[in-house]
């Protein structure tokens, strides 16, 4: 049987339906797709032009980071340990208002590579300038879900103009790249955007086939904010406007009363957990466990590098697990399969790409991470799960496939220069800090007095 | 001027009282200790056996894990997702009492494998067969505080013996080694000491002239069974048998009384702080804040790799502070620099070693990691204690120097071979799963069955 690349003697972990493992595996990848996987014992022989010795190896989906901002890893390490409204107020907002469409480039640049070097293989982003994120993703080869923010913060006429952009950039990058980057429209959050806008947003998604990617119940004090002035919580608001339903991807999620809860899952709502950054800007602890208790589909994600400071999933797999065990007090919430399934499958399901990724079966595309296992903290190996979950880091990942092809070999990025980003992304950053833009000041101040009332 | 060992064009990370950090530093190390540090401008000319270059590296001192079970490596993974109790009763108990001296010691050796290639240069250790944990520290060069574990639970017979043994080994071990094995005396827990045992080892401790390490305050359960049955807190009970002095090193301390915290402030009590294992275990969040501004050292913890389920001392400190910040809803709880000093001169002062190691200082011994910072998850470096606690993870450390001698070089493991432990440690493990030895288990039983009065 002909294949493309064949990895074989690998412990193969499907995350298919019934969570097949696989001992002494062998999958095999033809134009792109998964052709065969099975034991070793009972594969057909396979010419192919790559083989991938896996022993010692684990073969799992790639990681599917659900929530980010990778250009801000330009911010990295610029404000830390500060309340998330002196954050965003004093420090993230004057620099992004600096940011021109380049640096965007960059810093989402040096954010893919990071995210192979640790397993990642699909991400959805929320930013200013996604077409510079999609040239990024494009050049690293990394599968990407974009979606423009839009804001109106009381300004109409912003409004309307960021939604017009964002459906250009649907209208010519959905789909696009081989079937690579999809779209998602992004409003920012229930209280940076009017309900009109929030409205017009639904109703354009519809029409564009394409889901909605927000903020929502991430900060206390707006979500009371927005109950005082609406006498109904966020996500009440969100029903009335038409978007509660089964392609609205809502990050952080953390406000939500049992109604919500109640709400979200007869929607079919997609939830993004980022315990991470909830816990480093202290917005407060999700109720996973109801979430999913009610039937809601949660995933994963990382929030921007400013606010984690990194982006490797399975930091942010191991303090999911153990952010629920702590609130709950008790150890058996969020066991470590569950938490795969979130970083994989449930991934795939919230961004509505599960027919294509988030699991290896036959059929799918061939989006495959390869971990070194044979490490003193994966020493022995009891269980696989709990090995994913509590002892393995990205830095673990040897291989990445993306779409049939290898975009990481032995740790070594294949598409792009890494020495290269490190250092123009570098420069880059140390630029932003002393650059003036004075009319865009200007502008930012109103928009934060507007934001202030 | 004459040194064995010369860094030069690092990032110095001092750790120090005024906490300098030296951009282009230079350290110089001559027989185990720091005779130079300074900026490469001012530094006088060197000659020496081994220039290490440190450009886009930091160095700062070795990170110290004072609270673990190096041995219990060989249970990674074996009861998953848990209760405490059940975890310990049904699977970690009855699996101890098989374990051999030679188990022990391929645990143990795994983990300290595990740690220097985390950047771990000195561990505080509690468990059966210390000499074992010596022997395997020994062998691979790591330091070590070792405490032979205690407990009576009822059996007068069984805590003198254990204390007899672990004062045998106290006298063999403490101090020895070159200055890299000191010696502490380790009764379990309160709830599993008699008062009279805590009382005989607190006046062994005395006269030997070393510390105690302990477990404290971790279940509320048993908390609460000490309330009931004295009518006083286990810390009280601990004041009672002498044993509230500054040199208890008292593990976890989550349930304690705002009493509590003063009693233990005012005797300088040691705290170790373990987030991982309280998180994943869900024993409980501690008050370390609270622990903090009444004036307790506060260090930090993996605890023993089965409830980790790494010995990796980025991660905790990552988890560390993000554990705080959710605890208290304020980002500023616990800054990257605190947890910096808390995982190396805190750790330093509370094993009682401050003299020695736990910061870079001209006298002390050379206990320095590099940590390579020329990774995208790395990039840029606005902020070198946010890129240490919130970007770093173990597998960044590329050199590893314990008392002047260089213990791991380009990740690679200079005294052992890895390969082989790795592959010794894993069939041990396995063994021990299918071991029978009904006489332990028998006494196992008894044990058991006295706990659970």
């Amino acid at each position: 049987m002909r294949a493309d690349i064949v990895i074989r003697g690998c412990l193969v972990v499907t995350m298919n339906e019934v969570a097949d493992v696989i001992k002494q595996g062998v999958i095999a990848i033809k134009d792109g797709s998964i052709i065969y996987i099975g034991k070793a014992a009972e594969a057909p022989a396979f010419e192919a032009d790559n083989f991938i010795e896996g022993d010692k190896k684990i073969a799992m989906p790639g990681l599917i980071n659900c929530h980010t901002h990778a250009a801000m890893s330009l911010f990295r390490g610029i404000a830390e340990d500060r309340e998330l409204d002196a954050w965003l107020r004093e420090v993230i907002w004057p620099l992004e208002a600096k940011l021109k469409p380049e640096d965007v480039y960059y810093g989402s640049l040096l954010s893919c590579i990071e995210m192979i070097k640790n397993g990642v293989t699909c991400f959805s982003d929320m930013y200013f300038h996604e077409d510079m994120v999609a040239k990024a993703a494009e050049e690293t080869g990394i599968r990407c879900v974009l979606s423009p923010g839009i804001i109106d913060v009381g300004n109409r006429v912003l409004g309307k103009m960021l939604l017009r952009e964002a459906i250009k950039f649907a209208e010519r990058y959905h789909g696009k790249a081989g079937g690579k980057v999809f779209v998602m429209l992004g409003p920012h959050a229930v209280y940076s955007c009017s309900l009109e806008l929030l409205k017009e947003i639904g109703e354009k998604a519809s029409s564009l086939n394409v889901g909605v990617h927000m903020h929502l119940a991430e900060s206390e004090g707006e979500a009371m904010k927005i109950k005082e002035k609406y006498g109904k919580s966020e996500v009440e608001l969100l029903g009335e406007v038409g978007l509660l339903r089964n392609n609205l991807l809502a990050a952080h999620c953390i406000h939500l009363s049992s109604t919500d809860i109640d709400l979200m899952a007869k929607h079919n709502v997609k939830v993004v957990y980022n315990p991470v950054s909830n816990m480093k800007l202290s917005s407060g602890i999700p109720r996973i466990k109801d979430l999913l208790d009610a039937g809601v589909t949660v995933c994963l994600g990382t929030d921007g590098p400013a606010s984690n400071n990194i982006l490797d999933m399975f930091d942010t797999m191991k303090i999911a697990a153990l952010l629920q065990k702590a609130k709950y007090r008790d150890p058996r919430v969020l066991p470590a399969k569950k938490v795969v399934e979130m970083a994989t499958m449930d991934g795939a399901k919230a961004l509505n790409l599960n027919s294509m990724i988030g699991s290896l079966e036959v059929g799918k595309r061939a989006d495959i991470i390869l971990i070194d296992a044979d490490k003193p903290h994966l020493t022995p190996l009891h269980d696989v799960y709990a090995a994913l979950v509590y002892s393995a880091r990205g830095s673990d990942v040897s291989t990445v496939i993306i779409d049939g092809k290898i975009v990481m070999e032995d740790r070594r990025i294949v598409n792009v220069n890494e020495d290269e980003v490190i250092e123009k992304a570098e420069r880059v950053s140390y630029d932003l800090l002393t650059r003036k833009n004075p009319l865009r000041d200007f502008i930012w101040k109103l928009v934060e007095r507007r934001l202030k009332k």
